[in-house]
């Protein structure tokens, strides 16, 4: 077809299986394995379908904006809102990464930042992990890499490591880059890790990202934030009103202010993922697997004798979803969510079979 | 700020008004007057907040899908869904209009398209309606214009004009443009036009987009869709899925799967709206307003003697809100959304006085 030619092809982001069936133990995409706050029920049983024929507000405007302010205190104009995470990510690279210079993040990440760099033609550079799966600080210094770069970005912890960087070299890479914008990616902070929302304050350039889908149960509502000076916030917002009026729908917008309002439900989830995982190294160390120390709802494990794959696919047999990359340097682990202590103990149980 | 240097910078598309305050008569974004079919209600109060926890299904292998083709009695593979047709046509502008050539679409349209445009560098030109605000033919030919442009996008019925191109305009475009893709945007199509969406059975590069905002009654939950050849939808779903995985949230994905279900109550509250249109060119023509027939849900009416501009202002004090551009040719006119009988009758007698 003659037309084809015009098109931008692209190779998409694959995401985790999500299989039909609802009787498998699914610890493959990073989802939180306890349901939304008690308020999200509440407050969907008084949503009003009548308001549905009209467009919804503006996020900046919310009920959601207001309750994430109080929250972090910050003022709601430091504050971007996105359909999910990645529609903020998705967004802040064709906002911010349009120097021509290559931006930087670490080989070993997540993998949907390749994939915009390619979408928007943004080059960039993947900066090799150190073999303790740990970021090395310098790659991202411009003085030290001798890197002329258009920006930065990286989760903390990083996805799928879990390795959780200091917030010292995080504040010496948001200060080496001055001149870019360097974007934190906070997916995972909430289960241990220490946010470094605080250098907004400090830092115009830098932006950080979090999301309701993993300790805030809401993966399926499709909700993502950005916190940042109020200059950052402004462009993305430009960029997000030249795309879509309306990305948050009617739903998202009360259901998410619903489950922002429950602190004390949020902490709790997360202590009890962290308590899980705390078990969860034990057995699997026992079980003759190693990883590196995880911050994230997950964990990144290699096995002693028996191959990834075979772990993975044997699993899978046995109804229990992890991931698993057929990639360089990463294709001998699987990342592994946290789910609830009798899910993993159907694994510990299953993993002893396969690797005993 | 040194790294504004290498921010995308746009200037971002106004959306029509949207007063906090609910006792106002609002008739200035063209959503329905009439609620979401009932169905959706009942399909709301047995949502499972608990499955919120998961993402949500790829909307392509939902009901929603299944739903919309069978109602268009075509196969799933020929339907994209997004957020909101704004999600869609933007991810098309991204997806179809890469040959670096002009895209042409009409000069009075949907002010969206140059913000697209400007927005992904896509180089355009603007085509002017003629003095009665129908689209010319020709000049989306390229025989007859002598542009070798790069697609074609307008609306049918046009907005914010109302006026329909015959569907043979529609194929003779679409035949004279095989090299490109041609974008067909359907928004208003179901209060008395004709779909093309027949072509695209005979045309692999003929784009269909609709949307649930309008006919549907469903604005505040995001719903758009686009129908064309599995090949056209395959490329936009490469580009969607290296943007976002889940654009489609999962009340989204339910609701709306309730509402395309009831065909019986769509089709009643368009016949509805037609019949409210159909008075409401009398009544304005009584009172002094010309306009081109419309087949949309709304009326873009210009009055004899008292200035565009005056009536919208003398309106919204009032509380009664319509859309007004000041914008060449269009500056004298005002675009009024078709609301219930009674929201009429109350912009017939405010009218009769501010023009008496």
């Amino acid at each position: 077809m003659k037309w084809e030619e015009n098109v931008r092809r692209v190779v998409p982001y694959t995401a985790g299986e999500q299989p039909g069936r609802k009787d498998v133990i699914k610890l493959n995409t990073n989802e939180s394995p306890y349901p939304p706050a008690p308020g999200v029920a509440r407050r969907m049983r008084e949503l009003e379908t009548e308001r549905m024929r009209l467009y919804p507000a503006f996020p900046e405007q919310t009920g959601l904006a207001a309750s994430l302010a109080a929250y972090y205190g910050i003022s709601t104009d430091r504050i971007f809102i996105g359909n999910g995470s990645d529609d903020v990510l998705s967004l802040a690279f064709l906002t911010f990464f349009q120097s021509g210079r290559p931006i930087l993040f670490p080989d070993i990440t997540y993998s949907f930042y390749p994939v915009w760099a390619d979408l928007y033609r943004v080059p960039y550079r993947c900066m090799p992990l150190c073999n303790d799966f740990s970021i090395r600080k310098e790659d991202y210094i411009p003085a030290e890499s001798g890197i002329h770069n258009g920006g930065v970005i990286f989760p903390n912890p990083n996805a799928p490591t879990g390795v959780l960087m200091p917030l010292d070299a995080i504040e010496d890479i948001v200060a080496a880059n001055s001149g870019v914008v360097v974007i934190v990616d906070e997916a995972y902070v909430d289960f241990g890790g220490t946010s470094c929302l605080p250098l907004i304050d400090k830092y115009d350039n830098l932006l950080v990202v979090q999301t309701f889908s993993k300790s805030r149960s809401m993966a399926g509502m499709r909700i993502g934030y950005a916190m940042g000076s109020p200059m950052l916030i402004k462009y993305l917002n430009d960029v997000k009103y030249s795309v879509n009026s309306y990305t948050m729908n009617y739903t998202a917008l009360e259901l998410g202010a619903a489950a922002a309002a429950d602190t004390g439900y949020f902490k709790e989830c997360c202590s009890r993922i962290v308590r899980t995982r705390e078990c969860a190294e034990k057995e699997l160390g026992r079980l003759g697997f190693t990883f590196p120390k995880s911050y994230g709802n997950f964990i990144f494990a290699s096995h002693e004798r028996v191959p990834a794959k075979e772990i993975f696919e044997k699993l899978k047999e046995n109804d229990i979803y992890v991931r698993y990359w057929d990639k360089e340097r990463i294709d001998n682990y699987l990342r592994i969510t946290i789910g609830t202590d009798e899910q993993m103990e159907a694994l510990y149980h299953t993993l002893e079979k396969i690797t005993g």
